[in-house]
């Protein structure tokens, strides 16, 4: 039984297993005050070549959306998504247990942009209703798909002309920024975001994602957030060991280009086998839309979920790779779906 | 330069490491839904001697704190904390983010007992107040001292009498259940309170809680909580995997004995050198008061915080010992305190 | 200019406000402890024909429908509403502002049916998402409809079987109890619902909406929930003693005919213009669609709202009567309106 | 039976509920966007010689403290207030209910010092712990003791050095303004804070507290929050209109000054009984220590409160007088007192 279930099942990359190891011993500052958080977030800096930032590396992903959405807005503001988007539907009402609204947009591709946003701003009129302040988006979004370089400048632009902040949840930025369509870079995303995050849970570390404070409103007090959340790991040592290790050598796109090379497989085998997709995803989830009778067959090797029923013989599900994926297991699992279809 | 500040400076115990790195490339279920988990909480469940406890683990403290309250109370509802209870002074403001006054009353040894509740009681007797609800103590307590079991005997028969929940933090409970005035076993706590946890960020793991739910009223949607809150781990078999280690082979018991000894190492000197102590601390926090030009003269090659100012000459302080603390800094530092006294 | 925007424009019916006056140098007991609150309970159980409730008049319906929801839910819980609910658009994120998300359905008559609420439930089903727990509904609606007896129970059946609070939000209750289509009475209304209210505000009182709950679990400590919301009036009595008037006499019923009254008056030249409706209503609120220049025209001496552009020379426009509308300004205007088109 | 329980026990002022009669069957814009309100607003900005505040009229005062302090601070930011503070004991957790911590110290007279405050500040340096942002006062204290002018400049100056908001809570501001020994003026206050108000319950309103806002920190979208916590009245002319009277011919100053009158009238005779009293009170609340048996013979014709048990044969009571205390009853009482004694 193999498993394309997610992007977190395997745990860290032998590399960064290694280096905590080597540290394990060691005498550390506690709550991410260390040596190797520092230099973590220089790697980082240089990566996106700026040094005016506020870099705070959190151990998870509904956690860092928690926090950022919550100390940026005022009680009586709310934050814009896709329907699709993660804080609106698979969080558990995180970001409504801090007091706040997620308006929502239906976005058939999972992707925002300023017409949707504009019709959120249309009838948030007055002290009647909440006032719009922050959109968030995703990258890659939660259907795999990705922002291009121009879809992002014309949300950042609007966004600033809005007096709306722009934050960036890449819990999946690796797959992204290493796809054969991207043609954005961390450089990009810093100047045209206020705030984002790179993702390391799914993408070769144990945990982590280091956000990325640009807005200088932003910057305030977040480690007091951070603490009130729950999140200040007092071990934060481990988290700076880990994006260490993802910024030197180019760990972090290494594992994202591996997870996206064994997206590719996956798609062209379903591809070449004549399916359809629910979305059009260049990155590592795959969402073909397969006749129930193969799901069936297939889920007797292999594990993946259903993303949604398409009629009443299909099922769009969804395939996930990531830096563990074994290439031996993408092709067996291509000569499997070939002999059944 | 030793560094006695606390005890999460450094990373693992190497048997737990190894176990992590044994199992990085296995792949797991999500979401502490694995194995490792399941094996864990077995290894507990046999170690309190029940099985019809719930049983979850959680990344840090202040992350247990809040949602176990969070989750037992209603929104009027209040939890009593002596005034040096974590929850009231260290958790910036975690527990009132969530809604919920912390009522305290002064405890001077750190220790509440059924007279300062009462306390409490007396006063909040209408809807004009917030509503007690649960008591939050903890074992050992910020100053190192502890709970004997005719102390939580009584503080359990008085909360089941008033309808009142308790709640231990053991994020310090190892060296707690294995000091030498210590008569309480994991199975006690078990029986005595509604709900407590096992810590292992300062007792030799990477990170992780155990929380041991006994009272039924707590144990529904628990898991909906832990998401909300940003602690539901993608990667939770890490969790899994470090409490097995702890409880096989009574790593658990090892670790924390040793951070007893090297502290009593340290309480021997003290005493020796005729110094007075902020608490009474059987446990691997010792809080001798000294003169200030001594303590300047440690701190060239030790590092150890202030506790409080006792007189214009002299400061509480606070060594802390743990499972990785050397014998030969301990000497050492014995060695160096005499020849500076 | 005669003012059609609203049924709270003017104050209240004189006989409550006579009653106000009468008592007003009395000494009362505070925060609705008082003897005319007991009394307005009595005959609003008389009403209800029902003994085994607890009620609580409060301010206004905001404050009701937000201490209300908060008081029942946990903090994972969500509450259902239409996408046009008051609780969802016109309350500034009151509920939200208390943790808790409010999932909505597209309702094009703004009524929730047991199948809108089916596809709610049906992709909430673990802990990854909020947890439906209560239903919101009300009567008269957003837009001037209303539930049938058939439609209540069927929704009272649902929510029974599957385990969701019932609420109906009853600020224009008496319109929809006295319209020509309903066949609900109080009585029913107690019966089919957990929870509902009577409101005041909107007819003919200065402000006020009597909470009615029926279902057990919800009844513990509302007082407290109350109070910390900041809704515990101090001269409650004043609630009690505008609730009493409206309970005696059947002034609340006689005060919302005149309303229905006065809008069918203004429905029946609407559609004798040929004028088409946004919706069917048979109370106090009447959504005709107009031409853009007759809006224009008629605004030089009426005021009234847009609800919404219907095409770019239509609009949808909000006509509300109340209990104090006068039958002279209603003629008048249909006088003017017939001049015009 | 007459009763000295509080000041909020009878209605309003028949100057006020004339005017409310009078306007009640007038058209009003909804929301205090009515010319009432801007009316009193004027009448208010008159009275404190400033153009540049803005100003809400608020129902309750319990609203008015959650609205003003949850609008003010970020949710890391506690607020500072005397142990016996209003916020901190009588209002069921309504502040930590919108996230926030309440920072107390014990004031044995009620009132906030800079030394007092500066304790508070010496303990809460780092991101472990919430951090304080705002100071909360009361004149009158909860015990009837008031601000000089010299303790508030103290106050305004300190709170400004250290970057923390001034909010003054004036449910009894009218008996503070009118005492004998008091020296500051509505001009005064709205200098030396950044936020306070008026309280019109406690005298002679049906309702209503002016929250003025000095601060422009403070002002932006502060009708949103109002809306949020529920305390947009829909018909908040009647906020207006009482504001207008109780600025309009004195009558504000007058019936506080009448309620002074009365309790020194009380004050007097229990000095000549010879009692002790709980605090050194110049206004409308007086807590005389009585002897229990004393005590029990008054209140076969008198109703009071307890205010707290000083020896097993001795209490602290209350006595509250108010703008419509008949003076014969006060002598009354009186004469009673001095036959039992």
């Amino acid at each position: 039984m193999y498993c394309f279930n997610n992007d977190y099942s395997e745990g860290a990359h032998p590399r960064i297993m290694e280096a905590m190891i080597e540290a394990s011993l060691d005498q550390h500052a506690g709550y991410s005050m260390d040596t190797h958080t520092e230099h973590a977030k220089e790697l980082i800096k240089e990566e996106i070549r700026r040094d005016d930032v506020d870099i705070h590396i959190i151990v998870g992903g509904t956690q860092t959306n928690m926090i950022t959405i919550s100390a940026a807005l005022r009680p009586h503001q709310a934050v814009i998504a896709a329907e699709t988007g993660h804080i609106n539907v698979h969080e558990t009402g995180s970001i409504e247990s801090t007091g706040h609204k997620v308006l929502t947009q239906p976005a058939p591709d999972g992707k925002l942009t300023p017409e949707l946003i504009q019709k959120t701003l249309d009838w948030h009129t007055d002290e009647h209703m909440v006032q719009p302040k922050m959109v968030y988006i995703s990258n890659t979004t939660e259907i795999g798909t990705q922002y291009t370089l121009a879809e992002l400048e014309a949300l950042s632009r609007y966004c600033r002309q809005h007096d709306l902040y722009l934050f960036l949840d890449g819990a999946r930025l690796g797959v992204a920024l290493t796809s054969s369509i991207n043609d954005l870079s961390l450089a990009d995303i810093a100047r045209l975001t206020d705030v984002f995050y790179i993702g390391g849970t799914k993408n070769g570390a144990l945990f982590g994602e280091a956000l990325v404070i640009t807005h200088p409103d932003l910057k305030p007090d977040f480690r007091f957030m951070i603490k009130q959340k729950g999140a200040m790991l007092a071990k934060g040592f481990l988290l700076g060991i880990q994006f260490e290790e993802l910024f030197q050598n180019h760990l972090f796109y290494e594992m994202a280009s591996h997870a996206n090379e064994m997206a590719m497989i996956l798609k062209k085998a379903f591809v070449e086998c004549g399916f359809a997709f629910f979305s059009d995803s260049a990155t590592n989830q795959q969402f073909p839309i397969l006749p129930n009778d193969l799901i069936e067959k297939l889920r007797e090797n292999y594990q993946f979920q259903n993303q949604q029923a398409v009629d009443a013989d299909h099922t769009a599900v969804r395939f996930v790779t990531s830096w563990a994926t074994k290439e031996e297991a993408v092709r067996q699992f291509v000569e499997d779906l070939k002999k059944l279809v």
